[in-house]
């Protein structure tokens, strides 16, 4: 099993149990939402010594293989305020080697935990933090790669059924992010709920107080066509995604709502 | 309409047509997730003047009305590591007030946004990053007061309807944090896809592109019973707000799928 090193930064702390290093689960929940929040401190707001406020911004993140070494992967962001992000990743004399440090966050709900004390409710989630190194993408090439990367991100096969390949006028305004990444760390909290022994042994409460989950899942419906579509019904490809996409989530929040 | 301030902080960037400060809609898309991603920078971290990773926690968030004046309000914190998060909020030197800043975020993904080339594709989203600054609770009655409103954001009336009050160990042993808002503001993105003028007018790429949106929204399933329930089926208050939220849930993708 690949796993992450295990950092001061990545430690488990409270629920240690619930942490993993694994990559194949830490991949898996990334790829799970095409958004993730991107923490970050800009250089200027650290200098007087005192804990600021860090900034943060949600993007479109992508996994993929790394340019330099297509056995390990890098995260692709992409969204509003690149410019500003990308003066950040500019070097300084304190930092030549430029990159801007970043904290990603993705969280997935996937059910409501129902016990019989306010103080033993829960959530079922799945979470994933990366400490990485954002560098402002420059290559024209790896641009390419990048759009690529995000655009199947969202759709799986629409790279290839759009307008393809993009202008070099579209290459050169688009603001890609590459965040190689240093560390990372998941956390899943799954099954059923677990109420205090005491509670259980109190008839009167075991009777009224209902437990259990309530499953939650991120749901797709049916293709909406734009006003500007002149291609008919939604294609296969889409369609198929959707169906395929909400089945497995839907049987992800259902099995895990029980301990297993 | 009531707003929070223009910060150096909250002022918009790019995109700055999505931004908005009302309250009422920050306040709606903080309520739509029970998970606020916290991210907070260690005061040790911060002091050699060199940006470095801020860190980041997943944590339970409830807006509720502030014990000081019920007219603002503040956001109560409740998750993992709790005890990490008290210490760093513990008065220092440097800070003598305690409180640690700290930077909430949550997104809401509404739908895909397909257009003809991938530079024009987007999502659908609402996002709202708040500013603000951190205690620990440490009075019984606000920590009760804390619980019974996270309680009722997972589930509306849940904890009338649970093994209520929590003993004064519960209390005892439940780590939350008060935020107090600095600042605030969401960014939304919403309707159809707008593809380039030039793109639009190539017959051959209008008619083989699909263009349009997929709408997402979370969905809930049926309550599944916990292997402890002793209460029967699950009752209509929780029935009915899984019937109610994901009718609203997805009337919100749906509408939004086109522009208005």
């Amino acid at each position: 099993m690949a796993t992450y090193p295990v950092t001061e930064q990545t430690k488990a702390g409270r629920y240690a149990e619930r942490a993993s290093y694994d990559k194949t689960l830490v991949h898996s929940i990334l790829s799970s939402s095409p958004i993730a929040h991107v923490a970050f401190n800009a250089p200027s707001s650290t200098s007087t010594g005192t804990a600021t406020h860090p900034s943060v911004l949600p993007m479109l993140a992508a996994l993929s293989p790394s340019p330099h070494d297509p056995t390990s992967s890098v995260i692709y962001l992409h969204g509003s305020s690149h410019l500003r992000l990308a003066t950040l990743c500019d070097p300084t004399p304190s930092n030549p080697d430029g990159g801007l440090p970043v904290t990603l966050s993705t969280t997935l709900l996937d059910g409501y935990v129902l016990a019989l004390s306010p103080f033993s409710h829960s959530v079922n989630y799945r979470s994933v933090i990366v400490y990485g190194r954002a560098h402002l993408v420059t290559s024209p090439d790896e641009i390419m790669v990048a759009m690529e990367s995000i655009t199947n991100r969202l759709v799986p096969d629409r790279w290839d059924n759009s307008r393809v390949p993009p202008t070099p006028s579209e290459i050169k305004q688009t603001g890609i992010l590459r965040v190689e990444i240093e560390g990372a760390s998941a956390k899943v909290r799954a099954g059923g709920p677990h109420s205090d022994r005491r509670d259980l042994k109190n008839e009167e409460t075991v009777g009224r107080v209902w437990t259990g989950v309530v499953p939650v899942w991120e749901e797709m419906g049916h293709p909406v066509d734009g006003s500007e579509n002149g291609a008919g019904d939604a294609p296969g490809y889409v369609k198929g995604w959707v169906r395929g996409e909400n089945a497995k989530r839907r049987g992800y929040a259902e099995e895990n709502a029980v301990d297993q």
